[in-house]
């Protein structure tokens, strides 16, 4: 493309993103789309002759927009409210244009680098000890299989070199979490070729926090049956409800069994920048691994997840191999040694740029508000006669649900009035099952959001309540 | 951040790139750092406050620049050559804004539709038949990983659910690939618990492409042995010399033992849109499945790999796992079901971008040019005494070496040249090991690349050699 014509289109580009950020609120948060509809606005091949990029461009207004649900927009509540920040996509533009694959650290000095620096900002934001070292990888699902990985290697049962197929000698390998851990560490423990089987789900207290008396219980019996523990993951902000399990306790069992601990706060981890907070975080200090992702709730586009690790050499002898292509002479630090992916895209810029243009300050702060804001909103539940809370707010996530009198079915009712919010564009929620109860998730994280985007919420799920009865 | 500032900054930062793709060659392609350059010149902590974003951005031209590795530069040959065109940047700069987290169709419906779209256009491009279904991971290393998984859930073992520890009814599984294999699947057998040893590398040939006499020979022991075959991994386009399996051949055999085909074309995969190259890919059309990566060599920023595979189903029972609050009510595909990751970033729309800003005819014509150019090159090194060719040019890696008279140690001396050419900065080789010589690397495929720079790199080979004698 011409330099001139990379200028204007990039210029115009800028320009609609920055209106696209301006104009978010009249969009509709969940797209009104129904399914296929862009699908069928496509042709089925590739065009034969190139096309001019402005018509190209005209068609992400005309057809990609009315089908994007706004993570951004400030009442997008669900799931896990995530948002970049300007300075997150500027740096995607950089990194994009170097195009650098950051396998060795001749083809990319400055990913090589910048990422343990910009990691070490953070440990020590996060309080963490500096026997820790970082890693990014790109989500959450990818860093627990790596530290669920490193546990396996490290028993030293020649998994890495002779697998667990065709041999008698191996024991029944378990991995423990509670009952409200991620779908990813299932996921992990398929692929680990562990089997769901041997993943097993420790029941929950009436907070839904792991009962660690009963995760000492499964250990002991597992033992007593000859089978082998692999690695404990409690979970600091489950994605369910956002509880904390006791870490410092899982800590204490881990260390008597010398037992792998691996601590998921993959959404949460952000909020131990914050002093108040930090007691949540108790017991970090001793695990083996950390994971947590910034692409949640620090501003940084997806994806970049981190994983924090002890041991940074056995999680390069997981997988260290060195094709004779890829051998250099330099002793230095490859970034391929330490991950399944051998390329890695440039993600430290991005969160460099969100370091240093918010300042420790400026993070600290904005998670601050969203867990004020989460809580003033648990306040207004709390007082109101139709609607309870369900869960304790530790963090910037609100279970809860209506409860007005004269309701027969309150999961039906409150899946119902979830459905009818969502579909009217006006906001975005989720939901899980607490306690076996249908359960609204309200999630605070937008950069964006303000105390008038969960008024907004509030008078719409009252106006249900009061229209539905 | 203001809008007016996000403008003025985003319009700085597209005029960078653009000064920065025109001025490119006035660099030097292979960072001039020192290890640690870049960490010793950054703090080591975050600021408290946050900073001006003009002051981070100009740390950009001073910090970072210096410390890439240029791999858009015309005259990067080294490993393989990919680059990134101006439209996939634009794609990235819209996708990063968008910032979704493309797991369910309701927060992605235009990734989740727009991605089956335009990787059917590729399918239809590369005359792939259309029971193939595409899907997109970040890296080959992820997309190999995932047709492995699938092929171990097809034997039907009970492995998702019972894992392969602590049981004694398992018999070994074997997976086959040649020794020319890419590192990543040895990556992926160590991953899902297999262990190097189940790897079968089979002997090449004198053009390094699988003996699959001998691939039928390992299958027949192994099954002798009480073994179970996995799957077969031929590769065409493999990484050290780009040599050609044949995949016919393979299919063959793997019909014969209903064993699962995974067809590994990472980088040549996009050569397979040139008419007159679809030779090379004969046998593709009966295999379970296929990696491709665009970001390699169609001109689509890293990272965007695509896995073809012919049952969908299969892949989706080999890991979907719904949590409660990602359930929804609509009959629709949700990303999330078809891979480790829960969330993907919203990759289609660059693809999307490439593939109509070139068309079909562009990215044809692009192909081939590259494939004309290496050819060209090593019409020059077996035109030359100093020089000769280690190996066949099926697309466009040439792997040669200097040989001329009077040096005692060829290996050494070729070393040192690839050395100096990459300290110079003028230009950026790769090496492999070829018949256990010491072989360079030349790979033709920046979308910037003209006849001139690879006479460039003739014309410093032949001072080098000249110099030294």
């Amino acid at each position: 493309m011409p330099k001139e014509d990379f200028r204007k289109f990039g210029h115009e580009i800028v320009d609609w993103i920055a209106d696209y950020f301006e104009r978010m609120e009249t969009l509709p948060v969940l797209s009104q789309n129904a399914p296929n509809d862009l699908k069928n606005a496509l042709p089925t091949s590739a065009p034969e002759q190139g096309e001019d990029f402005g018509a190209i461009f005209a068609d992400v207004e005309k057809l990609i927009l009315p089908a994007v649900t706004h993570w951004n927009h400030p009442n997008f509540h669900g799931l896990f409210s995530t948002s970049t920040s300007s300075v997150g996509v500027f740096g995607e533009m950089l990194s994009s244009a170097f195009d650098m694959k950051a396998m060795l650290w001749r083809t990319s000095p400055a990913s090589t680098e910048l990422e343990p620096v910009v990691l070490d900002w953070l440990r020590q934001m996060m309080n963490l000890p500096a026997d820790f070292s970082g890693i990014i990888y790109d989500t959450a699902s990818i860093s627990t299989l790596h530290a669920i990985a490193m546990a396996r290697e490290k028993l030293n049962l020649g998994i890495r070199e002779r697998g667990m197929s065709g041999r008698t000698d191996l024991p029944l390998l378990r991995v423990y979490c509670s009952e409200q851990t991620h779908s990813s560490i299932d996921k992990a423990v398929i692929l680990l070729g562990l089997g769901q089987k041997s993943l097993v789900k420790i029941p929950t207290n009436e907070r839904f926090e792991m009962d660690t008396e009963k995760l000492r219980e499964a250990i002991a019996d597992d033992l007593a049956a000859g089978h082998l523990p692999l690695c404990v993951i409690p979970t600091v902000g489950t994605t369910s409800s956002s509880s904390v399990d006791n870490v410092e306790r899982v800590a204490d069992i881990c260390e008597r069994n010398d037992i792998f601990l691996h601590v998921d706060t993959a959404y949460a981890g952000s909020a131990a920048i914050v002093p108040e907070f930090q007691h949540y975080f108790k017991g970090l200090e001793r695990a083996d691994s950390i994971v947590t992702n910034p692409h949640k709730w620090l501003f940084t586009p997806f994806d970049l997840s981190v994983l924090y690790v002890k041991d940074l050499d056995l999680l390069k002898r997981t997988f260290s191999l060195v094709a004779e292509y890829l051998k250099v002479t330099e002793t230095v630090t490859n970034q391929m040694d330490y991950g399944i992916q051998l390329g890695r895209r440039f993600r430290s810029l991005k969160l460099w740029f969100v370091m240093r243009y918010f300042g420790q300050e400026g993070l600290i702060e904005r998670i601050r508000e969203h867990c004020r804001l989460a809580r003033f909103f648990a306040s207004w539940v709390d007082n109101s006669e139709d609607f309870e809370m369900l869960a304790p707010v530790p963090f910037a996530l609100c279970c809860f649900r209506a409860c007005p009198q004269g309701v027969d079915d309150p999961d039906a009712f409150n899946e119902k009035i979830m459905n009818e919010i969502n579909a009217s564009g006006e906001a975005y929620l989720s939901h899980t099952k607490l306690d076996g109860k249908f359960t609204l998730r309200l999630s605070v994280g937008s950069i964006r959001v303000e105390e008038r985007h969960l008024r907004k919420v509030w008078d719409l799920l009252n106006e249900k309540v009061n229209a539905d009865l």
